[in-house]
């Protein structure tokens, strides 16, 4: 054995050092294979006529690895680009929208950033005449061939001049200076034909149902008929025909399919009309916790995994959780009102919600956004509904006034009408026995029948909301004391005996906000004692003692449980409803339907 | 056949009218079910020698309904009572934390409502003895006897004059004043016998670990072992033992597991602690969300279900989903992505992602609250790390100022050092290199033979974090340049030649943020090249072709998608380390482990 102060290498050590070098050699060639980047397959490469290691002025454009800015230029975001930066130099970062002109010597370039703001490029020596010959920039025919075959939707780099345009511009957001651009690199190309342009990005959407596992290739030949088909498909009751054909007819292309939108999400989304509704969207969830924090809400998170599908069987997901059964969450219900048991008071939480319910309808999804809330309640459950009108009222009047701009860059594609809003304190609260008078009193022909102890059709309620439009003159409104047939086990019975005596039919302290005749609320009061609580289990037909349920009663046995009611609000719906969009699908950011999971 | 206009019933409309009756009568024989409502199973009963019927003074105690309050009484919350009402009547809504006193003639009533607010209420004939004798309130030996008798946790409402104490109160939150109870409703009762009472949901838990498909009843016997037990497997890096053994000795009664603050889940959430964990939680999630509206991010909801189990294979969930298979999204980062790609620059997102981990340990759950952020570059991707060092500083920082009060009401029951954090912009940032060497050099024992390109593992970085803690003064601190075998496919790859050829190992732009030696955050630039991004897959033996991977590396070729990183923190942990808690579950709201999805 070699003594271990040896400076000659052992057997062992000289094998060690043999399989190091081995690994080194594994590692170096897997490094060569990365350092041998190709060019990428679908750059922006130049036209068969540019000679471009032969350019003086190659340093000008081409790919951004290796190249440089001049020195006294300086980074700006295009938004903030205004007269200030006159005859400045600046580097923007933005989109390709588009090249245009084909002139050799001049083109334009039209930069995009930030949903619909887009600025006029110029390339070509005219512009830099008034700048002294000696640092007049290099700009070659070929940077300007080059500049122009770059695909739209490219990411790129320029370095620019500020100039004030000889006439105001109309075909840009920023109207008031141009860029001279004198530099031009791509930073992330766009393939060389987009499977959706932006354009086609912007029209209305019709067709919401197409099937993802239809093979497109054969359909593709039929695409003005399917345009048609998609035309007839639409929802009538949302959708003014004679205005959908205007807007088709304006352009010279077809509509795309939500499907077609969807595979090609990067461009659906860079849409100005999706870019709104993706504002309106943040901006609605914003005033909906600024609110409730403003009254002393505390936000918290109810779990999505649980243990029994408690609420309702039927339309649940299951999985496999290590042995036992998980499902999906449909509500944060049971959760909301454990907070209150907990003593947190007053809570909100927005989240994911889960049905499993196979609807292939413009008002479903499989997974949406809820907004919840769940408060105690001092002397009476009205308390709940003065602050989810107030809430709604807040948002909805919030979007009308942060959103003015975004509202009306989606009127552009999905029309609207003004919405109509109630000044607060005066909203509109219908029983639901006065709700199906006025459908029996206005729309004798159809509703004639309809029974107070039984719950209104989706029709019906589109119905009642046109009637409370004309005699109200109001989008928004509630339907109060709904039948106890139509709410879940856990809803409060109205305990004033006359309401029940005198109109015959038992009535719960539940009711639902509407907006443009489509729900968009639902709340009320919760049984807080767990007899009581036991009893509706049991006349709804329930099992207390099955799992879910079990659990959810002993809560109310573990301490006392002060009276409490609250309400679930659906953010794509109250975005697509305020919108007037043709599906609830528009206002998600990933749509989930049972037909697709993608992306 | 008989006329219509006929006012003689048709055997047809008689037959209905009869059905009708019947129906009628079934619906009364319901209704006459609820309203024989009995007294609540485990009301407050009055002691058997109070004759409440004869009682002169039954109308100011009892249960609420139909009971009444004085004209000029107001409604107060508990925390807004000081010495400006003094000698008013309030009306205040509270749960009972305990009475106290023997004497027939005076006993204490405390009061609690928002955590740990607490009153004194007094309740006796000689409170009120400068009260003119015809206005001094009736009260009675049944009425104390009746109030002494009602359960903890019972949630009351009492109207009371407010008093300042003969001297000043040291048992209760607010000081300056007590209530002289003149009435005292019960509105919700407690069981007399809770499962878990007030004061051992306030006691440090050790046990995360028990089954809850063991026999409990079994096991209660031997509690005072079990409790000896829990002490030995408490998680010893972060509990102190003899600080333990003091808290547990101080009071008689042994801890709780986590299993029973579960199945008491109401009186869990009114302990104190976990009032203040929640508040703080609540508090690190706004901090979060305006830091970074502050820096231009926009929220947007990634979904859960999802097609592919892309990410990951082993470790997700799956479900059947309307004849396909869907998955739960273990992290929202393709989404991120996406959203880069579609061109809203800076996005923010909160959210519960799934981990079907089988692991039983301090930091793991299935579903957890992520906040995940992602962000163009433009020059280099340390301007992600600066925004992502920012939002954790604002938060913790954020933390110790706005919850110097919850972070006390911790440390009475989990104890914690003082967090040594770095000004901002003097965040340690070490190489993923220089930490190993630190560990080598600095605990030669273990960790001589830890190489720069493998993974770090848990203990090492608890000792690493020990090490850093020792030399630099900092509890907070970023190992950046991760090896690439130990990041996922689309991490960037440093294509710095220097740091690739002069360390012998390829590095990532990729990073980890470290809170009391424990990583809270992981980010880094992401591959933003399709061509780059497909090579990275083959070379990490993944398929570009496989579902998900291809819907994913597709998005990158709809059109150019500038530079972006991003990061992703767990709020269960960054709260649970900040406090140093024993377990993550204690800082969510409903912890799901693989043994438990109840409640």
């Amino acid at each position: 054995m070699e003594p271990e102060t040896s400076t000659e290498p052992s057997k062992k050590s000289l094998k060690k050092l043999q399989n190091k070098e081995k690994r080194k050699a594994v590692k170096a060639e897997k490094r060569a294979e990365f350092r041998t980047k190709p060019e990428p397959e679908h750059a922006a490469s130049a036209p068969a006529d540019v000679d471009y290691e032969k350019d003086p002025a190659k340093d000008n454009y081409g790919e951004v690895k290796g190249k440089s800015f001049s020195k006294d230029a300086i980074e700006v975001d295009l938004r903030s680009l205004d007269e200030s930066y006159k005859d400045k130099t600046v580097i923007v970062r933005a989109w390709i929208q588009s090249t245009r002109g084909q002139s050799s010597g001049l083109i334009f370039v039209d930069l995009r950033k930030g949903g619909n703001w887009t600025i006029q490029g110029v390339v070509g020596t005219e512009m830099h005449e008034e700048t002294p010959a000696k640092e007049r920039p290099l700009i070659s025919t070929s940077m300007i061939k080059w500049i122009r075959a770059i695909p739209p939707e490219s990411f790129v780099v320029v370095e620019a001049n500020v100039k004030l345009p000889a006439k105001e511009l109309t075909g840009s957001r920023v109207t008031a200076v141009e860029l001279g651009i004198t530099k031009c690199f791509v930073i992330a190309s766009a393939p060389a034909r987009l499977g959706l342009d932006l354009e086609t990005a912007g029209i209305m959407i019709q067709d919401f149902n197409e099937d993802p596992k239809v093979d497109k290739s054969k359909v593709d030949e039929a695409k003005v008929d399917e345009a048609k088909a998609d035309e007839a498909k639409v929802d009538k009751a949302t959708v003014d025909k004679s205005k959908t054909k205007g807007l088709i007819e304006k352009g010279t292309k077809p509509p795309a399919s939500m499907l077609t939108h969807l595979e090609n999400i990067a461009i659906h989304k860079r849409a100005p009309v999706q870019q709104a509704i993706a504002d309106i969207r943040v901006e609605a969830k914003k005033l909906f916790r600024s609110y409730l924090e403003g009254h002393r809400f505390k936000e918290f998170e109810p779990p999505c995994l649980i243990g029994a599908a408690s609420e309702s069987g039927s339309e649940v997901f299951r999985l496999a959780y290590f042995g036992q059964d998980a499902f999906l969450a449909q509500s944060p219900q049971f959760y909301k009102q454990f907070e209150i048991a907990g003593g947190r008071e007053r809570v909100f939480c927005i989240g994911p919600v889960f049905r499993a319910e196979k609807s292939n309808t413009p008002r479903h999804m499989t997974e949406f956004t809820g907004l919840d809330l769940e408060m105690e309640i001092q002397n009476s459950y009205t308390e709940v509904l003065d602050v989810l009108e107030g809430v709604l009222l807040h948002i909805l009047r919030g979007l009308q006034e942060r959103c003015a701009e975004e509202i009306e860059t989606v009127r552009l594609v999905y029309e609207s009408k003004p919405l109509l809003l109630p000044e607060s304190g005066k909203v509109l609260r219908l029983t639901f026995a006065e709700a199906q008078k006025l459908l029996r009193e206005g729309k004798p022909d159809q509703y004639s029948e309809v029974k107070d102890d039984e719950d209104m059709s989706t029709q019906q309620e589109k119905d009642l909301g046109a009637l409370v439009r004309e005699k109200f003159n109001t989008d928004f409104f509630v339907i109060d004391k709904f039948p106890e047939t139509a709410r879940p086990f856990y809803a409060k019975l109205d305990d004033d005996e006359d309401n029940v005596v005198g109109k015959r039919v038992r009535v719960t302290n539940a009711f639902d906000i509407f907006l443009r005749g489509q729900e968009i609320l639902s709340g009320g009061q919760r049984i807080n004692d767990p007899v009581e609580l036991e009893k509706r289990i049991i006349a709804k037909e329930l099992n207390p003692e099955s799992p879910g349920i079990k659990e959810y009663v002993s809560v109310f046995r573990q301490g006392g449980v002060p009276p409490h009611g609250g309400g679930g609000i659906g953010l794509d719906r109250v975005v697509a409803w305020f919108l007037q969009l043709p599906s609830v699908q528009l206002a998600a950011y990933y749509p989930r339907t049972p037909k697709r999971l993608m992306p």
